[in-house]
Order: C-alpha cells, then sequence, then structure tokens
C-alpha cells in the first residue's frame, strides 16, 4: 500500500442517481454540452484528482424517458478537456467486442497526443443484445469469447502502439529523411479474432500507450485484468468483499507474473455528502422518492430472465434465481445485486432505492468528514488503493467532494496536494511501457 | 452560380508540398502538436474561410522517410479545433470500407454537438491492399463494391441521425419523463452490407447531420456524389476539365431528383503566393529541388503497376500503360496523372515535380493577385463554386492566403466579410436536413 491513495472522478451527465436530473438543479440538457463536462474536469483538476473517467457502451441504454440518455461519445468529450485543462488524467471506456483495433489503437493514442500523456482506456467487452444488434449480430457473443477477443485485441493495439520507436523521427533535412524506416514496422499479426499488418499510422505517444484500464469482476474479468490491467474499477458493497476482491487479484497479478504494485484497485463509493449526516440522509432519500421504479423494474427482469410480473415491487426476490454461470451480461454485477437483496432482506422497492445511486456500487451518505473517513478506513484495511468517486448528483456532488472531503485526506496526509507528475500514468505512480521491439529498450525493461 | 464563393482549408501538417517539411521554416513535429493546428483553424476563421479540411486513410502511407508521416485522428483534431474557435466549419475524412455505421456515425453527432453544427464527414472508400490488411483483408474490396457499401452506409447513417426526432427531449422533472420514448425510435436496417437496430445513442444534433462532402471523381464516386455529397472535392488541371465536371456534376445531381444549388463544388488549388511571380516561381523551384525523387517513383510504379525499372526518370512515360478500367484504386486520380504527362510531354522528373505540392491538384505560382484572378476566372467561368486552398507550406501559405489574398476577394464582392451563420452547412448557403421520420418535418419537407 503506498501512502498515497488515488481518486478518479466517475462522471455521468447530472450524476450517477437515476433521479438527479429531476432535482430542480439540474440542467436535463447537461449530457449534450461539452462546455458542462470541461467544467467538471476543471473542478476535478482543481481537487488534484488522478483522473475524471466515463463510462460507455455503442447502444441506447434504458427508456430514454427514465433520465438523460445517449450521449457524446467518450474520447471526443475528453479531447475537448484535455486541451482546456492541463494535468488531470482522462479515461474513456471503449469496447473490444464493437470496435477495430487499428482504429481504436490510433484514437486513443492521438487522444493521448493531444493531452500530453494523459490518455486512458477502460477495456470493455460490452454485455447485451441491444448493443450486438447495432453491429450486425443477433446477440451478444459469449463471456468467454469475449474476453478472449478483447485479450486479443490488447495484443494488437499494443504491438501497434509499439510499431513505432521513440526515436524514430530523426528529422534530417538535410538528407532529406524524416523517420528511420528500420524503426517503424509492421506487426503483421495473425489470431484467432484479428488479422493486421500495421504499422500505426502515428508516431509513439507521450506514454508511450494509454492507461490500460479494466472493470470486470467476473473470473474471465479478474484474470484479465491480471494479465493486462494497470487501474481495475469495481463495484463492492461491503468491506470484507472489497478485501477480498483486492487480495485475490493482488495475488492473480503475482501469478500473471507482474508486481502487485502496477495495478491499482479503485472501488466505486457514491457519496451523498450533506452539512449534518441527516440532511445527507435527507437528500438519499429525496432521491429515492424521485425513483420511478417500473422502469427499474422492468431492467431487473430482464437482468434476472424473469417474466416482470413475477418481481413485486413490496416482496423480496423469488427464491428461485438463476446463478452467475447462466448470466452471459455482466456477471460479478448479477451476483452483487442478488447478494445485497439477500443479505439485507430488502424489497424490490428497497433495491430499486439502494440501486438508484450506483447501480451496485456503495451508496454512502454523511459529512464530509464521514466520507473521508470511510475512504480512510477502505484505505488502510487492504480493500482499496483508491477510489472511483462517483457523485450522485453533479456538478453539486463533485464540487463538495472537491471542496469538502479532499481537503480533509490532504490534511491526513492521504492525498497529494499537488500534482508532481504530468501523465496519467505519472498520477497512478506507474511506469511508462518500454516499446516491446525496441532493443534498447527491452535491455532496460530485463534489468 | 450564387454570387458569393466558398473557400475550404485543406490542412496537412506543414503543408501539402512533400518537401516542405524540409524548408528551415517547417517544424518536422507539427504533425502530432494540437496547438498547430489550432493555430491554422484559427488563421482560417481569421479569413472568414468556409471550413478546413483533413484528409485521411487508416494506414501508414508512403514511406516514412519521405516526409512527416502518421497523423492525428481527424475528429480528435477538430474536436480540439471545436472548443478553440467559433465560426469555422471543421471537415473529417473517414472511410465507409473500414468503420463501423454506429460508431461513425455517433462520433461525427458528437463533433456537430461539440462545435455546436460545424461538423462535417468527407465521405472515402479508401483505396489500397494496404489499408485492407489492416483490417483483416488481404486486398481492398473492388471499386465498385466499395462504392455499394459506401451509399448503404450513409443510409444507415442519415436513419440513424434521424432515429431522435429534433423535440424528443420532453425533460418534464415533475412527471419523470425525460424524452418522449415515441420520438426515439429503432431504425432497423437490414442490407446487404450492414444489419443495425439503432437507435443511435445521442439526440440529433445541431445541423440534423454533418455535413456530407465527397472527393471521388470516377463515374462510380460521380454517381454517389449526385446522389448524397452536399460539398465536392474534385482535383482538376486545366478550366476546360473543370468546366466538363461542373457541368456534368450538376447535371447528374439534377437527374438524381435534387437542387443542383444543394451541391457545392470545389477544385483544388495549391497556391504558391510571392511578393512577385518570379519569387513565387523561385519558390516553386526551391520546393521541387528538395524532392528525393525516388520516393515518388516508386509510388508511381505501383499506380501504373510497373516494375520500377521501367520508369526512367529522364524520359516521358512508356507508352503501354494500364487504362482507368485497370485500376481498382483511386480511378480518376489515375486518368489525371496519365493525361497531365502526357499533354505537356513531361519526363518523369518533370512529373514528380508537379505532382510534389498537390499530388494531381492544381499548383499555381504567382503574386495575390495572380491567385484571386486564377480563383475569379474560374468561379466566374462555371468552373467551381468555391476552392479547396491547399497550401504549399504551412503555416506561412495560409498565413498568406488569408492576409493578401482574401481582402482581394472580398473587395471585388466575391466572399464574405463577416460570418452571417453559425453552422458549417449555413456557411456554404445549405439548409438543415430535414428528419426523414419526423412526420412534421417530412411535411415541411414536401412543401
Ligand atoms: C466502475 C465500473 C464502470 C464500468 N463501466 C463500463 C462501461 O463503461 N461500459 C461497459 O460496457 N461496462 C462497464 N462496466 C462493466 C464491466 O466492464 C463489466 O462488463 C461488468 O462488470 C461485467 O463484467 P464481468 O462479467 O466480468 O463481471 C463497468 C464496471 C464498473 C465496476
Ligand atoms: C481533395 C481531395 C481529398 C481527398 N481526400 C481523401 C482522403 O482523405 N482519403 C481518401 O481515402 N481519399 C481521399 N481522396 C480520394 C477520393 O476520395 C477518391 O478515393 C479518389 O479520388 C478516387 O476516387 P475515384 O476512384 O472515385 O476517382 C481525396 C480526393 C480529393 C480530390
Amino acid at each position: 500500500m503506498s501512502k498515497h491513495l488515488h481518486l478518479n472522478a466517475f462522471l455521468m451527465s447530472v450524476g450517477h442517481h437515476e433521479a438527479a436530473w429531476r432535482l430542480p438543479e439540474s440542467d436535463p440538457h447537461a449530457h449534450t454540452d461539452i462546455d458542462y463536462y470541461v467544467k467538471l474536469a476543471q473542478t476535478a483538476e482543481r481537487g488534484k484528482l488522478d483522473s475524471i473517467f466515463f463510462a460507455d457502451s455503442p447502444v441506447l441504454m434504458g427508456d430514454p424517458g427514465r433520465r438523460p440518455s445517449g450521449k457524446l461519445e467518450p474520447t471526443v468529450i475528453l479531447t475537448a478537456v484535455a486541451v482546456q485543462t492541463s494535468r488531470i488524467g482522462l479515461i474513456a471506456t471503449a469496447s473490444t467486442s464493437y470496435n477495430d483495433p487499428y482504429n481504436l489503437a490510433r484514437r486513443f493514442a492521438s487522444v493521448d497526443w493531444v493531452s500530453n500523456g494523459r490518455a486512458g482506456w477502460n477495456i470493455v467487452t460490452t454485455a447485451g443484445a441491444d448493443a450486438a444488434r447495432n453491429f450486425g449480430l443477433d446477440d451478444t457473443p459469449d463471456h468467454r469469447v469475449r474476453y478472449e477477443k478483447a485479450a486479443e485485441f490488447v495484443d494488437v493495439a499494443t504491438k501497434l502502439w509499439d510499431s513505432w520507436d521513440d526515436d524514430a523521427i530523426v528529422a534530417d533535412k538535410e538528407l532529406g529523411i524524416h523517420a528511420d524506416a528500420a524503426k517503424v514496422r509492421k506487426i503483421l499479426h495473425r489470431g484467432e479474432h484479428f488479422r493486421v499488418d500495421g504499422p500505426l499510422n502515428l508516431p509513439r505517444s507521450p506514454q508511450g500507450y494509454p492507461l490500460l484500464v479494466q472493470a470486470g469482476s467476473s473470473e474471465d474479468g479478474k484474470e484479465f485484468a491480471a494479465r493486462y490491467a494497470e487501474a481495475v474499477f469495481t463495484a463492492q458493497q461491503t468491506l470484507e468483499d472489497a478485501k477480498d476482491f483486492y487480495t485475490d487479484l493482488k495475488a492473480r497479478t503475482i501469478a500473471a507474473g507482474r508486481d502487485p504494485e502496477s495495478i491499482k484497485i479503485l472501488p466505486g463509493i457514491v457519496p451523498i455528502i450533506g452539512d449534518t449526516e441527516e440532511h445527507a440522509r435527507e437528500l438519499d432519500a429525496e432521491l429515492a422518492r424521485l425513483i420511478s421504479p417500473e422502469y427499474a423494474r422492468k431492467q431487473l427482469a430482464e437482468r434476472f430472465k424473469l417474466p416482470i410480473d413475477e418481481l413485486d415491487l413490496d416482496s423480496e426476490l423469488p427464491a428461485d434465481l438463476p446463478t452467475e454461470d447462466d448470466i452471459e451480461g455482466a456477471k460479478s454485477r448479477f451476483t452483487l445485486i442478488v447478494n445485497l437483496a439477500r443479505r439485507e432482506r430488502l424489497t424490490l422497492r428497497e433495491l430499486i432505492a439502494r440501486l438508484g445511486g450506483g447501480r451496485g456500487h456503495r451508496t454512502f451518505a454523511g459529512t464530509a468528514v464521514q466520507v473521508a473517513d470511510a475512504i480512510e478506513d477502505w484505505f488502510r484495511q487492504g480493500a482499496a488503493d483508491g477510489f472511483n468517486i462517483m457523485p450522485a448528483v453533479l456538478p453539486s456532488g463533485l464540487d463538495r467532494f472537491v471542496d469538502e472531503v479532499v481537503p480533509i485526506l490532504q490534511e491526513r496526509g492521504l492525498f497529494r496536494t499537488e500534482y508532481t507528475e504530468t501523465t496519467l500514468r505519472g498520477h497512478y505512480g506507474l511506469a511508462r511501457p518500454a516499446n516491446q521491439f525496441d532493443e534498447a529498450d527491452a535491455l532496460v525493461a530485463a534489468r
């Protein structure tokens, strides 16, 4: 455990709470307003956070009536943010199931150039038949196949990012030689899912390549993370579960031949901050009252593979539910939700209220000091290298976190008071990756 | 012919001339420097130009020794430019052969949102086996098939862009209804090349959708343009060819059931501006001297499908060359180059010098007044609705054009002195497209 914890701001239009848009303060058009996102990013930078992050899926999620739906493509948002900030790291989600490695590798390398080394890629395999049907498929590929393809995708991408040596450009005007062609190479990848010749049409970027982030917590997901991820987002409801996950993933990372410090584990927390604990609880309750439960009921029925009329709002979940093995979508989230409902004996209506804030992430309502305590506790107990901060309401929830919680963490010596690095990897205390094809680099890496 | 002509700045790192990077003034790292591109865009905006444009291909083009190669992905560049300019139109190239319609439609809609209605898409089919080999193919699909796929791609994209009515968002906080679900629809496209369900995960953008631009001049290319394009880039060496092309394409547009004013034809011009005509010619000659002809010789041999030793630098082209029918790559450019060489009886070395500036586009060396005359002449003679300005050397060539040529065109009443519109379509005098699925819109369009 390093001395400092890491903080990522997970940004979602007017906040993570599904009813946040109904509050008087919320702008229901924020989700298509780039200035709005730039201001959020500038707030996060003011708080010296490590990074901001946008989730994504190439499909319209849920009913467009329920909440602001549809959003700007995240690498577009991050590019606009990049040129209007100077330090904050910039992480965008993109799917390995519905992109071509060549195009995506180039796009992230471009964002890394534009941001001067602040790009990160949250690698997802994209669950759900609806997304598949936007790409010529009838249904989502099997979970295992999606992760196999994801692994090959990342292999192709890193080869493309390494297809130029860092010192390939010689720019010799006298001789008329711009780049040393021997330092720019085809990758000639021939795999199960992809055939890609390369080289990439972009020189190696400031970070070498974007920070690799991952967020799957199933068996396949954890194996993938152990092999590739440098930062991991995860939803954990209890300290015990979070510690188990942390210990397990660090062990898997060692087993994969990597330094456990080279992977940073960031559970999510949905802070609802009030001047008093009571005030915070009132805000939480007000948000819960604004949820229209029918939308969520329909979605849970789909998740549990049940006819909707078998889910009664005022009863506990039926005894007979599928198991994680039956799920081809988001496996670990399924289990988390079932466990939460059973453990706390929640009615469907109560479960919906609990999921309304963070869709399964831990919601924590309290004062700034209590939020800081909750963060410090998990950090010191070995459940986290840092946190994925998911404000229930934006922009106010991020403002309060930055203005009230961050100073407490700084006073306690848990969080940086100034940026000491310029790149996203730098903020997370990670090294710039060596170039797998560059002999000089390889020598350094071997030492 | 409208009273005003239109001007697009075609930007390419340190300029269109392949040897531009060897000049003392050129920054050989400009191609990965976003601030450099933002400054160019701001210069174009200072000149009240209609738009800037970036070419693109998902492949490393040519030998990386020859000139700065590899570039930032154009929608990334344009996003960074969008938030640092307010009026200039922003056109990026993207391939219909190597993208998914869902992802690309969303990305361009995002840029249209971020720029407040200034996005344009140069639709290309991407010639060349090298590009194909970055996407799992052995060779480029046939020219005809590429254009068929392009047509279906654009059909899918426009359906996705129209999948939200303009007034779909009701944002009723009281009732808890964000969008009227009846105004957000699946497109359920089932075609030869694509199956896409939709809807797009982004509300309809300020322009409805990006300006559709096209740049193929073959038979297939012209048919495609007549059906879809709102602006057309074209390489024309002589006034006669340009007039023929203009007349032909306007006639085809009418035959496709469209208003000929709804398509703007913009031939390219590579202006080399000097204080005197002699000074301009000297600059042109200096650039020609800096070309390393072996790179171009190799590339021409590939274009002509000849062994390289059949191309002698100091002889005219061999008599026995393939015809346009034999070419599956860029058909019209092949013909233009052969015709140019034969008409002017150029040796290979001379041809290479002529192509060094604009790869087949018309190069014009002269004073600012002569450049303005050249532009006015073609415009008045019915060869152009405007021009694609391709500075040989950047940034100086664009500075000179904006500071010296634009004021002359303005004085002559040929070019705007202030922006009167805020969107890219507005600048080109084109209407915002109706939504094909919106009944109210359809009624307006039918009138
Ligand atoms: C904080 C967090 C953010 C996530 N963001 C995305 C996302 O943007 N897009 C996506 O498809 N999945 C996202 N996921 C889901 C995971 O990538 C993964 O698909 C899901 O947890 C199921 O993975 P599993 O089946 O390996 O458990 C996210 C998960 C977490 C914990
Ligand atoms: C000004 C101009 C810009 C072009 N930009 C691109 C480009 O960025 N990418 C590309 O693949 N082709 C580009 N092209 C080529 C055309 O899209 C087209 O592929 C080429 O002219 C051959 O088309 P044809 O076979 O229909 O003649 C451009 C052409 C012109 C005239």
